[in-house]
């Protein structure tokens, strides 16, 4: 940690901060320099999170020198972490592709996508069962008869499910019908239920809220971590950046790369939400592998024009064939498999 | 709702797109113009809400004219809602002062700080015994027992008591001791922490999201409303805007303005959290009351540099009473008291 | 300036770093800690800021200290600097209001506005003569038969004019008709520009740029005080944020703060553009001068509705009229007149 | 056009409103619904781009259903352009790919880069002689001389000349000398200077500005074409999102498959500035083509830690030579050739 003083500061003043800093067992190296004296904290920072250092109305700034995670980055185990899910494995050269409808509607339908995707290449399924809609007004999803539906189709396919939980008293439900627990972009700094899937120790797959930053990403990734449960896979999925006048969001393809340098943990993209219409999502997933993501999970629709959420952002399994198709041909180009 | 196609959409497209309408109850108009057939639909447009027109390729834009939001708008109840909490009114003349530490620390501090404020004129006691932290290793709270302290300092002062609730699990308890229940900005689309607050029936505080339009924000009073709870305070905290380098968050002093014109709810304002910096804090609440704010909330600590939060952001009690003192002349200047 | 290798970095690529910044003239203090060496460089670190230093592999992050900026800033110049242009005075006691119409139409309408806007308060006469237009579509101004009309009104009326130059190649005559040379928002990093309005010797009106940080934005007015041209004044004009679904641009009121902190520059605001719509003028300018604004500069028109350019958000004189009304008795509660 | 009045609108109002369209010669389609009378325009509404109907208080809200640009669009040119300039090509099946220094520090060095690159396989050669910098105090180019070096580097390797102009002084000076003129991000809403390189008919590569919409950036291309001049090459380099915390900007990829579909110009992509680290270039180069962009335009140098600007986000001639390889692989998965 770097603090920087005020010009004029007083020794006094110097050295109330000195013996603070003390305190906590760290060494503080005063430099003072022609315009400003600034203190250098040598030792583990993190200690000094919690100290409002900026309160002292002679500190002028003060600026972290360590990432704020620890149990997620990459100095901290240096191998990638592979994410295991019966069928699915998300984090290894093969890449993890996971697909099916927003939300689920119906048993028949959730069956009859499973088995396209199947049959297409898909290693996952996913599918809402429990929906966080903007909207009071707007499809709440079907809940626990959409959990079974999902192992419906799982049993008719043998794909793993992957499907959102939005409130920690539903953890213990959901994680007794899915294989992995989607934890939404909203609920991203929802600390309580990353608290609460990282002790479910069920596979967890983490999408990156829509204004977050990396650091903070990686911190609330942390929280689930640091409940014993580096079963984390990561999701890029857009963010707001105001100036999306064709699409829903801005999708942050280079946090891909980013993240796979920080972090252990698998990083996955998710082009339907990203982009928001069904005609980007083959140049946008393209474009997720070749940026470094471990798999894609993309929604597909049997009647897109008649889904109870999503639809404008669906693709219909014909569709996702002849994005397999592509995918497989930029996957060998960055020496991946799909 | 305006349906707008894509450039030669065929008559057969445009006779599949009046049936979906029409089967809804609702009346379509198609404008054939030079350029584009645009398709007005007449009618309550919120039962097309779940409608994905924009899955059909012809299909170019979708354009909804009404707010998607009902019993938080003016339209819907032009009179102001007055919530209403022992000692704490807010949205009448009279702006509301919700003043207190970031977090409960413990008991002698809190009661010492609601002794403090209450004297200089705050008619509320804000403090957190549940804390949203965005690192798994800072402070967080001490829950029940932080409850307790708040209500000693009730006791003492008769000032109420607005705490936050981060869990659907704690609603029934924190509503136990609280008087009014704050959901943060990270909770904001926390859609079922929402509903159970709305289900509560106590006064609700809820932040605006970092990143959310007013129109989300909005929704998400609507969540809580539509539970038949109308006394909820909306409360504007700053943004992220991407260009803040001086102040933690960009305060979004306008959307006052805008959002007393669009809903009959009392808002309020966070110069804390907007700008993250003590001494931006006056500035700051005197430009929130001009814009029209029904009153501000504001982090007061005595040892700001020893606060187990948001000490940088926290002001002394004698700044406090000059802030005050400022606070009431430009409440005046605008028709308000304080 | 601190320079932060990465863990395991060689003594040898230490020593090359530290060979680098001492042949610069400056003294590094190495600081090894557990998990990161750090280097505080002592001495004006400006000399360094050609440097790449993230090009060596080896460096992880660099964190300049000194804030980019110098002639602009309060401590290079502590005391408040007064623009001066015949009627109009910025930066003193006296808030200055500048008011007319976005574009200059003809002269018989500039001159009943400056009329008008003169008789109700205002110090200063807005008018665009070149105007910098989204669409080539769109009026592009009068050129310099708008300049003449500008000077029939400051005749009729006494009033300063303030109008934009968009053009270097224009700046000298602009400068032969205008009182206060206008930099608009779009042109904020437009570097010759700045250059050459420094040259001019005029005084200049600098809006913030739509994305700008408080640095960029300084850092563009040192360029014109760089020139030898003090007289500039800072306008805040709205940023974008992502979020404003009801405005044009998200009013940034804190950097008028913050602004007025780090500089010794006056600061002026524009809610014509910051809020894009009339009906938040009054609230928008009264938070402005709330939160320490140096003056107002607002949209008059005779008739809002057939103004060739920004008739949404401009207002009519009595709206200025009530304005001006409301603008005094806020300013008197800061200590300000108007 | 869609026209949507406040509920109770009188029908004096809308008849006044009707009457002003029509004048125009355009026809309103009056629709009462049960909240909000709609008026859709038939006709070229760009007619009515200058009127501003919000100005009358009775109107809520004016929807273009048009885009606002033209000339750009693929609608009126269905087609793709190609930008040719001497070795140049862009647009066509074979990508471009422009390299070469940040800014052009002197000719043995210029011509070494080009040399470099040419044989690696660049068919463009980048360099700046007028350089736009934040900070006053950075290095602003070598001007003319700049520009002599680049031809002598064109003489050594025959590769097209790429630089960029910043004043519309320069117009003329820099098209003796350069094949194509770039327009940088900080005056893609310069436009004077966007009329200036219209009138030139040299080649143009129009960058986007960092916080454009798609629409706002095809209004500037817009200007460009408008001037008669079609020879446009866009370019995404990155925007202002708010979260980039270890990127310089973020990379908004999906833009180029918009454009693509938009606009029958070509699109680059420029991974230098959108990443601003030379560890990232790799992967958003290929996500780049992935995503559909004709090209890249990188910045090489030789020694990037001695570079006079940008030498953080410079790649050596190595590290060019590996990702041509790289990039070999993905363009032709994605059919396209290098």
């Amino acid at each position: 940690m770097i603090i920087v003083l005020k010009p004029r500061t007083s020794e006094r003043d110097i050295d109330r901060i000195v013996k603070r800093i003390r305190k906590f067992g760290l060494q503080p190296y005063v430099s003072k320099g022609k315009e400003r004296t600034v203190i250098p904290v040598i030792g583990d920072e993190r200690v000094l999170e919690n100290v409002p250092f900026l309160s002292f109305p002679f500190v002028e700034k003060v600026m972290p020198i360590l990432a704020p995670f620890k149990m997620v980055s990459r100095e901290f185990h240096p191998k990638n972490t592979v994410v295991q899910a019966r069928s699915l494995s998300v984090g290894g050269r093969k890449l993890a592709v996971i697909a099916g409808p927003c939300s689920v509607e119906n048993r028949e339908m959730v069956v009859k996508i499973a088995r396209a995707v199947k049959k297409l290449g898909a290693t996952g399924l996913r599918g809402g069962a429990f929906k966080p809609r903007t909207s009071p007004y707007s499809f709440q999803g079907l809940g626990e008869e959409g959990l079974r539906c999902l192992v419906a189709a799982r049993e008719a396919t043998g794909l793993a499910v992957v499907t959102e939980v939005i409130d920690t008293r539903h953890v213990e439900l959901v994680a007794r019908y899915a294989d992995v627990l989607q934890v939404g972009a909203r609920n991203m700094q929802n600390f309580e239920l990353l608290k609460e899937v990282g002790k479910s120790g069920h596979p967890v797959l983490l999408k990156r809220g829509m204004s977050a930053t990396i650091k903070e990403y990686l911190q609330a990734a942390e929280y689930v971590v640091h409940e014993g449960n580096d079963q984390v896979i990561l999701c890029e999925r857009g963010i707001r950046s105001g100036v999306e006048d064709y699409t829903r969001n801005t999708f942050d393809l280079v946090a891909i790369s980013v993240l796979k340098e920080l972090t252990h943990l698998p990083v996955m993209a998710d082009p339907s939400h990203a982009t928001g219409k069904w005609r980007y999502i083959e140049p946008a997933s393209l474009a997720a592998v070749a940026a470094g993501a471990d798999g894609i999970i993309v929604e597909v629709h049997l009647k897109p024009e008649e889904a109870l959420s999503d639809g404008e952002q669906s693709i219909l399994p014909g569709k996702f064939g002849s994005l397999m198709k592509s995918l497989r041909k930029v996957a060998r180009a960055v020496g991946r498999t799909v």
